[in-house]
């Protein structure tokens, strides 16, 4: 890490995204999200060319402004970087990343078809791909071969299940340039990936083996990647040294779950407004509790959360009145027509089982549906017990974050099916995300205490989590 | 095949049931079905004892009858045999039939749970595991050791997806029995089993793995299940011997597809009632016939096939009033939720494009909601498409059964996720279960007749295959 790489960062969404005020002056506002949480460490300790998505009117008005080219930027800890936002036309775009990237390939990566009514690759969605995925790939290429031009030892470095096309489209022109993918997402099995046609099925793998390395969270969607791999394109892999010969080239497949960084949370458990914001949750909680917090995608399984609260709360009437589950939501991706279905059937559910339960000014279930991250953060200093159920997930950083600023040896009751699970699963309570019955069953350690002697070493353990992405 | 040898054969559904008719006289009514379809070769050939469940109130009475023990019957072609009912308490037949095995593990099997929302391993579904699947498969194992008392030297033969637990229960009473599983459905792919929790899902698999040969229609269903066998229950797999070592014990998995008899369909397309349906179809089919012929299966992809006729019928007007789709559809499982609903959805989306399109006294979507096999058959020779679309299939009998005996050289447009599709891909259409462009696509085939070449070369070829499921 001491010396200086040249680096082409290349996700769909970039560290900034450019607004106008109401009094007509531009803003720059610096993005959280995974992913530049994930890089963050990267742009203060090496050149980075950050190539992104124009994705707001003002994005698009900054990209023409460079006519297209990368211009200089200053990254939250002052560091300079340079970032090159590229303008698609705007039907491909919202073919790509609301038809073909969201629902499509995020539901077939997390498993989440029923596949007896849904999807139909129709007309809309071949147009969504061939008319949008297609293109805007084309054009991250493009960039990426541009910006090869001005510094062709710089390593490519791209991101996620946005981008599966352009690695092949960056080869074919610039045989000898190193690219690296790393996909955040699970990598499902072959079966699986049969909801696409074969030519688009065979398009991402080929796309994606055109890397020289290619790196996934956990061993288990690093094996599934082997695996599909051989099955739909016939790939030559060695499963020993953990590499796919296919088309010629050899691609390195790594496992490198993401990490956090422990001081970046000993500062927020002190923030003013975390501290402000979790005297409310103090004030109103009750004896025990139960905190999540996490997107409302349907891959997050907050509805069957809420069921095996109602089963715990069923099995368990001495604990009526002296728990309460806090579900802080994030609204996700309301453009698409399953995240808003989703959306209302948490909201119905959280409302049965309060109907079902709720008595004497206790609210057993206390739904905020907000983008509010210092609150995030305070519920996450006061749970007992942090239910983590996703139905299948790429990694999961709450998983991570929670644990190290929690201050009362909380639990975390976690999925087996989450990413995070190959490094926590020891120091957690494995529930499967489709079993009430076992979740309900995770809810009550907190009152039993049986858990305590596994958290302490857990939140031990979790200080020294904290590696980087990149080796 | 010349030896005869002493075969116990163990399957929910027996080759027989009973009834009682309007006069009170016992009925005996000889069942078809695709298992007793595969197996019709064995009994003749062999000394045959077969263990099913009773499952009417007559077969009940006909189990009480003696005493829970085996006895004679005739099978249709007059070989003696034996039977052997098992009366299992009613409660814990209803929940490991209609909750455990259907839908839970079919739809498991098939890839069809929609995981955001289903299914909830939850008090009903845990009870009709541990107080139905558990005590029936033990019923059936206790019946397996009974009849090995008899005849030491029997080799056992149990079938599908409700018997996964008795190898095991046998092989704990008899270490040296000689016991063979063959499985009608796919095998699905690791991480789809995790839709179990851990212990139930490693239950299957070790119970499965007390077999000496375990057999499945695929190399596909082959692979899954010596992939899930290395990751469930973390057991030695040799994959050039197709072997699998786990508990000091192996396991042989062989992939053999079942076969049909030609010279049953030889008889069959001159048979009456065959004649007088064909008379009906002929009189009322237009220049071009697609047929399709299926359960009401959520499995089978009724609802896509008929968006695809829709958008096959909007992509060529001029084929309007030139060709219907006749859908001969066997009402499945009208017990199970999740089966009425797909059956509502079929007649909502047959109605939905006659409506669109109907005109003039032709009706596009020929909807039959029947249980009519001499029906099929005259639909079979009368095809000049027939689809075969399933979401995913272990085998797919029609697409064996009705080249046989279509006399229009009609063309076969096959599922790739269709176990059928390994042996007959090479001669039919392709299509991807979820591609309802590529489906609209291929139904087009019979009105350009660019098929004809490769269907008659089919037609030849289909002769040959009539393989029995044991070498």
């Amino acid at each position: 890490m001491a010396t200086k790489r040249k680096l082409i960062v290349v996700a769909n969404r970039g560290p900034v995204s450019y607004a106008r005020s109401p009094e007509g002056d531009r803003i720059t506002k610096r993005g959280g999200g995974g992913l530049v949480t994930a890089l963050r460490g990267l742009v203060a300790q090496h050149e980075v060319t950050w190539i992104a998505s124009a994705m707001s009117e003002e994005d698009r008005a900054v990209a023409e402004e460079h006519a297209g080219d990368a211009f200089d930027e200053v990254w939250r800890d002052g560091s300079p970087y340079r970032v090159r936002l590229v303008a698609h036309d705007v039907r491909a775009f919202d073919g790509f990343y609301n038809v073909a990237a969201n629902p499509t390939l995020w539901f077939l990566q997390h498993y989440m078809w029923g596949l007896a009514y849904a999807p139909d690759v129709d007309v809309e969605l071949r147009d969504a791909w061939f008319n949008g995925y297609v293109p805007v790939n084309k054009g991250f290429a493009d960039a990426v071969v541009a910006e090869l031009d001005r510094r062709p030892d710089a390593a490519v470095f791209l991101h996620d299940y946005h981008l599966y096309l352009a690695p092949k489209l960056v080869r074919e022109q610039r045989p000898d340039a190193l690219l690296t993918h790393f996909i955040h997402i699970p990598w499902p099995e072959t079966d699986y990936w049969h909801v696409l046609p074969a030519h688009l099925r065979i398009a991402i793998h080929e796309g994606v083996l055109a890397n020289d390395i290619v790196g996934l969270h956990t061993h288990r969607w690093r094996l599934n990647f082997l695996r599909a791999c051989e099955d739909i394109v016939g790939a030559d892999v060695d499963h020993a040294a953990s590499a796919v010969r296919h088309a010629g080239r050899t691609t390195l497949v790594t496992a490198h779950p993401i990490g956090i960084d422990p001081a970046e949370f000993d500062e927020l458990r002190n923030d003013a407004n975390v501290l402000e914001q979790e005297r409310v949750i103090a004030g109103r909680r009750p004896e025990f509790l139960v905190v999540r917090v996490d997107r409302t995608d349907p891959s997050k399984n907050v509805v069957r959360g809420f069921r095996a609260f109602a089963l715990y709360l069923e099995l368990h009437p001495e604990m009526h009145g002296r728990v309460s589950l806090l579900a802080l939501l994030d609204p996700s991706r309301q453009d698409i027509p399953e995240y808003v279905d989703y959306l209302a059937a948490v909201e119905r559910e959280a409302r049965n089982v309060n109907t079902r339960f709720q008595r004497d000014g206790w609210l057993p279930v206390d739904l905020q549906i907000a983008d509010n991250f210092a609150q995030s953060i305070a519920a996450y200093k006061q749970y007992d017990a942090l239910l983590v159920n996703p139905v299948f997930d790429g990694l999961n950083l709450v998983s991570k974050e929670a644990p190290l600023v929690n201050e009362r040896d909380g639990v975390l009751i976690l999925s087996e099916n989450a990413g995070s699970h190959e490094e926590l699963g020891e120091w957690a309570l494995t529930v499967n995300p489709f079993d009430i019955f076992g979740q309900a069953e995770a809810l009550h350690a907190p009152a039993t205490g049986d858990h305590l002697i596994h958290q302490v070493l857990f939140n031990r353990r979790a200080r020294l989590i904290g590696c980087g992405i990149i080796a």
